[in-house]
């Protein structure tokens, strides 16, 4: 059967959040399934988002993959679109079957199509496998990635954004 | 006279461009206000986005600095919104006087009250200046950034997302 890339339903969260946790650092990271509220909320803000593209990759009617494709529009390098690619699972069971390669096939093809100059991706320092996997797609891994981790605030009610200096 | 932090408007263009172009990578990158007709396509693209805010540091009447946040909803860390940060610029004459750190201090806020897990950022490895601020602000350096520079596709017409799998 072929590989089958679609946007992501909400009948597809359980599998996603399976993919996400299964992972060395999502492991720690995941609610493994058993709350899927905070996920039911994220995927309804990302489809309500034209930038956001939450992908499954499928065979038979199984879910093999995912990735979260953003389109991120910009003023630098004379008004370059980018495509940024996060969250990228392939299911234990089919690692090293060139799925992760299609998969990038699959998300670069519709980052030429969105007319982007550039497609990025940040890595964990600590994940050799994709470094190589990575540096053979092309990526030069020019840039370090810098992340603040914040607080939660769990009141879900997001603020308008607001000047402090007022 | 205090720092606003406004939306960038399109008045705004020619300042925001030569900040751009103002800086050791920019300055090969951008076309220096000449043509800014692509940066008008892209602030459009940017201000029709929830998502994109495009802010610039004014005092005086006077463009000081400017920098692009995106917010990015996803569902890995148990559905956590990411803001991301690009794109930061600070006129030469006003450097080294705090309006870098300003600038995030604004922009944390933002990520704070749109309950943001995580703000991050890619910076050049070539830029150690900027790696020192970053440590300073309590950014940690823990992933590596890759690009992949696609080849520019000037038919303005963006194609709707397909399923090359079809």
């Amino acid at each position: 059967m072929t590989l089958i890339f679609r946007k992501a339903v909400e009948a597809d969260l359980p599998a996603i959040v399976r993919l996400l946790a299964d992972d060395q650092l999502g492991a720690h990271r995941e609610t493994g399934g058993t709350d899927l509220s905070p996920y039911r909320r994220a995927l309804h803000d990302i489809n309500a988002c034209q930038n956001q593209f939450l992908c499954v990759a499928e065979r038979d009617g199984h879910i093999l993959g995912t990735l979260q494709l953003s389109f991120i529009p910009g003023l630098s390098r004379a008004g370059a679109k980018r495509g940024q690619i996060e969250a990228v699972r392939v299911a234990r069971a089919y690692r090293n079957q060139g799925i992760g390669r299609a998969m990038f096939d699959w998300a670069i093809a519709q980052c030429r199509a969105q007319n982007c100059a550039l497609v990025q991706l940040t890595t964990d320092r600590s994940r050799a496998d994709a470094h190589r996997f990575y540096d053979s797609l092309g990526f030069t891994a020019s840039h370090l990635g810098y992340k603040l981790k914040l607080d939660p605030v769990h009141d879900n009610t997001d603020s308008p954004l607001t000047n402090p200096a007022d």
